[in-house]
């Protein structure tokens, strides 16, 4: 190996941990800017925070690191695989980046902002009129830069690429047919059976004695307060500065005993993913999750998985009874662990249980995929988002805000992210039943407060690779097959089966 | 005006705008540091700021940047004088970057890292040894920094210059040797004086009550908490990320009733000074305190003329004892006031009270001076720091710790920095006796707990200019004539009589 070519890499190195540096920056803005920022200072803070985006943009899409990327490629490597991977998602994210003009990004900053503001308004006044014009604006950007970045199959994949690498929209549409097949007659099987009583749940809860409930069993989890924090947002979200400051968020209701816990649990999956990344990774591009729907996968198999089994309050539901002697003193765990299950049809995405989550998702997609196409209009997705509705869900929302208006992603131009939630579920079924086989008796674990086996299968085979593999590959590691909804249905048919008796 | 020249303009203001949000961000960074960041963060921290710096110096010291000063320095003017200024302190700024090599820059960073862990070590473990070899490196490479900025009289001007722009030494020795003289006297009768009662302070205060006292206070004197936050921190601190985004923070002592306030005060004084500069000059260089010494005259102003007056807590200690009825109950106004005005000699500077602080920021005057001048050598400074120690002040430390390694600043290489603190005591009573006469009744408003008029009567003389005036041009503005003891020296002989008796 010669010393220059060992220099390319290490020039591009450099290269690399500035961007990421520059970016980690702007992360901890946007975290600032949801935690504690004074309200006056929203226009300095957008400002700085395209300064710190373009700054980083200009110097990654630099002729320079285009050459380094050409030398390196294919060059001969470290066993590790560090300098292979990084060569190659750098490559993938300097050529999405690439394909994009400056003034394409500026528009897209511009209008996203735009709509964004057209749909606060919206979304307050229940009146889509008022976005339908700034999101058909959103929707042409995004056709526009589907186009630039380039596709095999359907413009959609260009999209979904930035989320999903490697997902197609063909692939998705193949999972989420099966997916629907099954479950809208569960779905309505479970709407003609009795319902467990939840209203317990509703009572008055002390926002504080929550709060130290949720830190304790993130501690216990094995989110590291070392290397992270939790505070408290209007939107919870999770990011990290590095592997050593993940940062995540939560909101507490004192009308819900379990609603910021669960989370928190949600937040902390997402944490401790990026807590558990590769050391060795820090800086460059390698250290983020590989892909959104395997960082869902890790969310939603704490807050679901773990957070609403049996197993998990067989270990919590004493000491939370404890904390609300007054309200729960007199309910089982059985009892209480049915409520918190409790499925019911909402027409709003982030208030559905887990069984019905992903028919909102699918209705998402579908429209989505509509859109791109230009098969509809932006004007007529009220109509059909009512009619999918009650066709999947049997639900009716009562107005736009809680209909066609309810989430801000179009808003900010992110088309081919939703599909990311769905998989995201999916595989964490497909990744919990890989560590229950490899850990035997996982729920005795979990039930006696021992989570630390679980992580640590977890940090082996999920966390610890970073973008070195793909969600792909990390899949077909574990199970030895592709993305599949069978290991979810499975779980759901199950689960759901001792609460409201047998499911198709 | 052609429209080439004006196009000059808006490239420099472009890349002014960009240098300023990088360095921006920075200051959120170290500002996260020191509230909330996890412990185990700190490895990517100083990675990603040293990263900000190095990027905003990059694009700050462009040729690019020098041919448009170039062209700009002396083109006709706005009449508000916002382009003139903001050349004239670009070039300022730039020449002195450019002054600097990044490889020097380099070296300082790496060497005042190493003297920083040295120092914290040689500190924890009262060991001057520890530290005077990295010392020694650190007064080696500010003495090759100064001959590279270049001075015409002194080589402490090149590094005083940065703190301080314009300020001689030869013009601080003048002031100082002044002030020496009328102050050590001062100090040597109130020795002799009975001192007034003030163990009462250091009773046991409830935390939370002593923090929203703070607020209240801090709501009161006019801190706008819509653009801006206080926190707590180790080391109380104040930083600005605009002139709408202003944080502060304190300590507070639960063995001290007023001490967090005092440092709420003083952190107040910087944040509204920053509050308070003309919107018009956000996001470039000229949105900034002048100098350190205005600066540290703004937040004295606030922590002693006002905090420490008899006025303040004319208004607001029946407040105080109310909160606190059990310690306080039987302390008449009178007595509380003496108490917290008490001047008692401390080998410590942060521990000083406001008569013999200065004392402490002479003798280091004089160390440093001696040191650039390699008059003395570093080995030689503990007994030096001793002898005038005694001298001045006729305490002796019992240690190293409590004497020569108390502060922080040599080990960063901020070599210049302290006489800062004294100038800003002295222009602090020049300002605030002028502001009285302006104000005419200000001690009775003040009584009355109305800030409002001497807030004002602040912004439109001292805040509002940012760095579109010198401190010399302000107090000269204000004063007719140039920096002077004499304000001050009157301020502490008139209070101090009061408490101790005649005073020489």
């Amino acid at each position: 190996m010669s010393s220059t070519k060992k220099s390319d890499f290490e020039e591009l190195l450099e290269i690399v941990r500035k961007v990421c540096d520059l970016r980690a920056a702007a992360s901890m803005l946007e975290w600032d800017q949801e935690t504690y920022m004074p309200r006056g200072a929203g226009e300095a803070r957008a400002r700085q925070l395209s300064t710190l985006y373009s700054t980083s943009h200009e110097i990654f899409i630099r002729d320079r690191t285009g050459e380094l990327i050409e030398r390196l490629r294919g060059e001969e490597c470290d066993p590790m695989g560090f300098q292979e991977s990084l060569v190659r998602v750098t490559e993938r994210d300097f050529s999405r980046a690439c394909k994009l003009s400056p003034e394409m990004v500026g528009k897209i900053a511009e209008t996203t902002s735009n709509a964004k503001a057209a749909w606060v308004e919206a979304f307050n006044e229940n009146d889509f009129g008022k976005f339908s014009g700034d999101l058909s604006k959103v929707i042409g950007l995004c056709i526009e830069k589907a186009e630039a970045i380039g596709y095999s199959e359907h413009p959609y994949d260009a999209l979904l690429d930035e989320y999903e690498p490697g997902a197609t929209s063909g692939q998705i549409s193949r999972v989420f047919d099966d997916l629907r097949a099954s479950l809208v007659p569960i779905v309505q099987a479970i709407e003609y059976a009795p319902q467990p009583v939840h209203d317990f749940l509703q009572l008055s809860y002390d926002s504080d004695i929550q709060w130290d409930f949720g830190m304790e069993v993130l501690r216990d989890i094995g989110f590291d307060f070392r290397r992270g924090r939790q505070d408290i947002s209007t939107h919870p979200f999770s990011t990290a500065f590095s592997t050593n400051d993940v940062r995540i968020t939560t909101r507490i209701h004192d009308r819900h005993v379990v609603s910021g816990l669960f989370s928190s649990l949600h937040e902390a999956g997402h944490g401790m993913y990026e807590q558990g990344i590769n050391p060795m990774l820090e800086g460059t591009f390698l250290a983020q999750g590989t892909s959104l729907g395997i960082h869902e996968s890790q969310s939603r198999l704490w807050e679901n998985q773990v957070g609403r089994s049996k197993a998990f309050w067989t270990c919590y539901y004493r000491d939370l009874q404890q904390r609300f002697k007054k309200q729960l003193g007199e309910i089982s765990r059985e009892k209480f662990y049915q409520a918190i299950n409790c499925v019911a049809a909402s027409p709003v995405r982030v208030d559905a249980d887990e069984v019905t989550y992903n028919l909102h998702i699918m209705l998402r997609f579908e429209l989505e995929m509509m859109l791109i196409d230009e098969e509809i209009s932006v004007h007529e997705l009220p109509e059909l988002w009512t009619d999918r509705m009650r066709k999947y869900l049997g639900v009716q929302p009562e107005n736009d805000t809680k209909g066609v208006l309810q989430d801000i992603h179009w808003a900010l131009g992110a088309i081919g992210y939703f599909p990311t939630y769905t998989l995201g579920n999916l595989m964490s079924a497909q990744i919990f039943s890989c560590a229950k086989t490899a850990l035997i008796d996982l729920d005795d674990q979990i039930a006696r407060g021992e989570f630390a086996p679980l992580r640590d299968w977890l940090q082996t085979n999920v966390y610890h690779w970073g973008r070195m593999l793909s969600a792909t590959e990390i899949i077909e590691w574990l199970t030895k097959g592709p993305i599949s909804a069978d290991p979810w249905l499975h779980y759901i048919r199950q689960k759901y089966s001792a609460i409201y008796g047998d499911l198709p």
